[in-house]
């Protein structure tokens, strides 16, 4: 078993707060197997909470396997729930600086690099973040008709064939132990992982970004799909009607979302300078119930010197239910298998009311499973009640006593009278939440699904970056029916910024779009998005389409600059360039001939 | 969604610590789906756990669905760990009576009955244990080759066929709501469960017991196998090789041990009389660092008036690290797909030792994956150091300190200097386990594998049982390698017992045997078990097999009478009655000529 401390010489200085934390190997970075789980283990305990303040790496690369690591059962909202191996579990630290001074960290397995517990004042840089194994696979597609497709899998991507289905594994120990069962068990641990799929989706290998109109294809909720082993590494995959272009790679993408880079849970003041997440098993940098977040300087992107066109399974960065300000300065967010970012509130659903002595009750449920054990109702906290279809919001209440029953229902005694319009099926969201958002000076694509989206109350700027996003580049999103994310902007500003052939895949409508899950019926009845001016920008567009609007109160469109492009194959040349639909305030400028409003 | 409440009316009388629950439904035992979670799960509060005593039922049917259970992270020895939905989660309860006056209690799904941590002096009486769907689903073998199995489910056993795989489900939900994806999805929840299997197992469909000479077919780790729908709810099962007879009833046996019906973490003196157990997700009773456990006049039977021929999935009883006495007395256990009982201790496998500050400490790893989490190393703790290999103990030491890494790996600092022999690999276990057990007039068979494992050091009596078990009735196991399970009797009484038939299947070598894992190579170098007076038994036997036996000191067989039977085909008549390799001490009344002695 790979083990630091005899091997691997590391030394960890530690004078007046401060953790300098060095590693030797013999340089070979296939070599540099020690295992340097175990001087991060302890470093989270509150006794040295108090004492390290600074925690320095000499460069280098650094290995970090599951064996001796840190466990907790987690919630990660957005990502999987589950018992996690965490190299550092942080709880309650604060004024703690971690400056890697460009060193970069692989990990081994399914393994959990960063979660932090009510931390505070917390900054992060100068490292690199990368996986030996990654929890997608890539497969080059050498044929396809409409019964298979042939693929042929790098070295990168170990798999087995098992009973004629498809199942990735980690790589094959590389010892050679003829000891007792156990021991092996132990060694060759990573050779018997799964590391199962959801879908496959087609990469364009010249563009390295998605390919153009590809779709999602669905896998079995077996992770596994059927396959026959052509030799040579060459694999039939039994999947029916795919399209794809030989030449081009096929991602087998990962289906869980188990693994976050960075899991931030209830804390405050966590700033990122400098990071580069080449790859994790969920999304990058994770934030759940925070208060003020930056980024600075990081990138989302596939690991340089290797030929991977993924960089990682999930959203870049997501944040929910948070608060404060929420900084994207100067980062690459490209190549990742979902959104750029996310940042929305949650709403649960209504699934019982009563009275109980004297007093109103309603037991709510979450019902995304990826949502499920975030606990967010609080006494004293003020509760919107919003209907389901129309997602109006109806009636507010205050909470006086929260039983938690199990992850996926709470019960709540609320302070006073329900209104009688409250029924079974409607969702319930914090009212307070409205973080400040500043997402400046990106780039923005190359990734599966949309840019940004954008869904809190409070100020939101959006400006001098560049989309290059297959679906819609910025989207309003937010439903109580589905994914359960309450979202609505009451001032959003987006100027300055580049729109670079969005819209080449089939994530959107348009390259800044709403879609609150509001029932088509109900859609003349609510204004669910507010305030939002769209100005000074360059729209570079090989399809006609840049918004696509509706329940929208206050929409201005000025000064942007519309540039045709032949960079793609048009789609959608009959359609206009603005949809307007159930909005009031609407000033878009020029281009009328290219507006489309229904009322 | 069912839930108590308005539908059903159920009381709680609680009055001078006792509290009684009647539970009235319209009598139809479909219909009797109000959720009877709401009331227990409060009762194990530790509040309440003073105040009440007594609990009593109405007789009739409770329900019982996962929706508003409680919820914990269990390690359960031998069974499956995870985040589990629980009824009856009862911490630190003791002195309570719970009497279920003939009740039946249905359980929906992922759902555990009886959680029991640190409780005390509890007797459960008179109520029965069964599921609505089955953990494992049951198959009428309608045609079987070489290639292929062709099997019919009745609608007990629903299952869909996903990319031509066999996945079984839960059942479809009768709801015709058509509201929100949300509430649909809340309704459908059974429907959309799986129920993954691990391997497939041919039942006598007359005898109603495993089939004669019958193996455990694997199916992959992916819990599935290919398959065919061939219309008429019959399905082709793609696994070549097996042999089968059309008639018999092939189970497809659960892959995981979820949801046993009582576990019982570091209790004391629990007791059950009369408790029916027709199914569950695991073992029937699972006790773990407990102390003194009595089952009396309990059963383990497929549940009356259906036709399903499995009971439960895995072991009818088992007890890990417990003490004082275990008592199984007038029990039926039958027709589950794993032992009666399993009454053992735990090895951990050294895999570092090193010296820190002047004090030896070594890590130790669980290893069996259903043994993660077990801990049980406690400061004080005097552990025996046993060589992997040869199974012998080689030296004592005593715990200073203990840290626990994970659920893997626990850090343990030593009271003295390690002898230089202590190498990795090597196993280490409590010194102390050696539980006194009583096995009286219990029946015992028809069920997959073996009767009842006995491995505890404390006064052992085996009386007044039937067996009938298609592998070994009595095994002597423990190895320090696979299992890593302690054993070793040091005072074993078989006495008055029938050994009816048993070993018509394949697990097992002999009516009584032994079976320690000590490398051949060094069998002649250990006596593992010692002190074993078999007398007074019946031995009807159609099979020559009686006895095998080796590393064993003290060894008596007298005035035992041997039937012949010609109930199943022998398979072994050359072989002699007794086996006996590496024994001191043997004495062996009569049946010289048959005996086999290598030394």
């Amino acid at each position: 078993m790979k083990k630091i401390g005899f091997l691997c010489m590391m030394c960890l200085l530690a004078a007046c707060g401060e953790q300098r934390v060095a590693i030797y190997h013999n340089g070979k970075a296939d070599d540099s197997t020690c295992d340097a789980v175990d001087f991060s283990r302890d470093m989270g305990k509150k006794g040295k909470a108090k004492i390290i303040k600074k925690i320095t790496f000499d460069p280098g690369q650094y290995d970090f396997y599951p064996d001796f690591a840190n466990e907790k059962y987690m919630f990660v909202s957005n990502n999987d729930e589950g018992l996690k191996r965490i190299v550092f579990l942080w709880d309650e630290l604060s004024d703690v600086e971690f400056d890697g001074n460009g060193a970069t960290f692989i990990f081994h397995g399914f393994l959990n690099p960063f979660v932090l517990n009510r931390c505070k004042n917390i900054t992060f840089r100068n490292f690199n973040i990368d996986w030996k194994r990654t929890f997608h696979s890539e497969g080059k597609i050498l044929d396809v008709n409409e019964e298979y497709l042939d693929v042929r899998f790098s070295e990168e991507y170990p798999y087995k064939i098992i009973q004629g289905m498809l199942v990735f594994t980690g790589f094959p120990s590389k010892t050679t132990d003829k000891g007792p069962r156990a021991i092996q068990t132990t060694l060759n641990r990573e050779e018997n992982e799964i590391y199962p799929v959801r879908g496959m989706l087609e990469f364009d290998a010249g563009k390295r970004e998605t390919a153009f109109q590809a779709w999602d294809y669905g896998i079995s909720a077996l992770g596994t799909v059927p396959a026959l082993a052509l030799g040579d590494r060459k694999v039939r995959i039994f999947r029916k009607g795919v399209k794809a272009t030989v030449g081009n790679m096929m991602v087998f993408g990962a289906c869980n979302r188990n693994i976050p880079a960075f899991s931030l849970s209830d804390c405050e003041n966590i700033r990122f300078e400098n990071i580069h997440i080449y790859h994790c098993g969920g999304m990058g940098v994770i934030g759940q119930r925070c208060r003020d977040i930056e980024l600075h300087h990081c990138k989302i992107t596939p690991s340089p010197g290797k030929d991977r066109i993924v960089s990682i399974p999930a959203d870049a960065t997501h944040f929910v239910n948070c608060s404060g300000r929420i900084v994207l300065n100067e980062c690459l967010f490209e190549n990742q298998m979902d959104d750029a970012t996310n940042i929305h509130g949650i709403y649960v659903q209504i699934i019982d009311k009563r009275i109980v002595s004297d007093q109103d009750v309603i037991d709510v449920r979450l019902i995304h499973n990826q949502q499920f054990g975030f606990d967010f109702i609080k006494p004293g906290m003020e509760l919107e009640f919003v209907d389901g279809m129309s997602m109006n919001t109806y009636h507010v209440n205050k909470v006086k006593n929260v039983q938690r029953i199990n992850k996926e229902i709470t019960r709540v005694t609320l302070e006073s009278k329900l209104s009688e319009d409250v029924k079974i099926g409607d969702a319930v969201c914090d009212a307070s939440i409205a973080p400040e958002i500043i997402i400046s000076n990106c780039f923005i694509g190359k990734n599966r699904a949309r840019g940004i989206l954008l869904n809190s109350r409070g100020k939101t700027i959006v400006e001098g970056n560049t989309f290059h996003t297959p679906g819609a580049a910025i989207l309003l999103e937010g439903d109580a029916r589905y994914w359960f994310e309450q979202a609505g902007v009451r001032d959003l500003q987006i100027r300055n910024n580049v729109f670079d052939n969005c819209n080449y895949g089939v994530w959107g409508w348009a390259c800044i779009e709403t879609r609150p899950g509001i029932d088509a019926s109900k859609r003349a009845e609510n204004r669910y998005n507010k305030n939002i001016v769209i100005e000074n920008n360059t729209f570079k567009i090989f399809d006609n389409r840049i918004l696509n609007f509706y329940s929208t109160d206050g929409l201005i469109f000025r000064n942007n600059k519309i540039e045709l492009s032949t960079d793609y194959l048009p789609q959608n040349q009959d359609k206009p360039h603005f949809v307007v639909e159930h909005c009031d305030n609407v000033d878009i400028e020029g281009f009328h001939e290219n507006r489309e409003v229904k009322q």
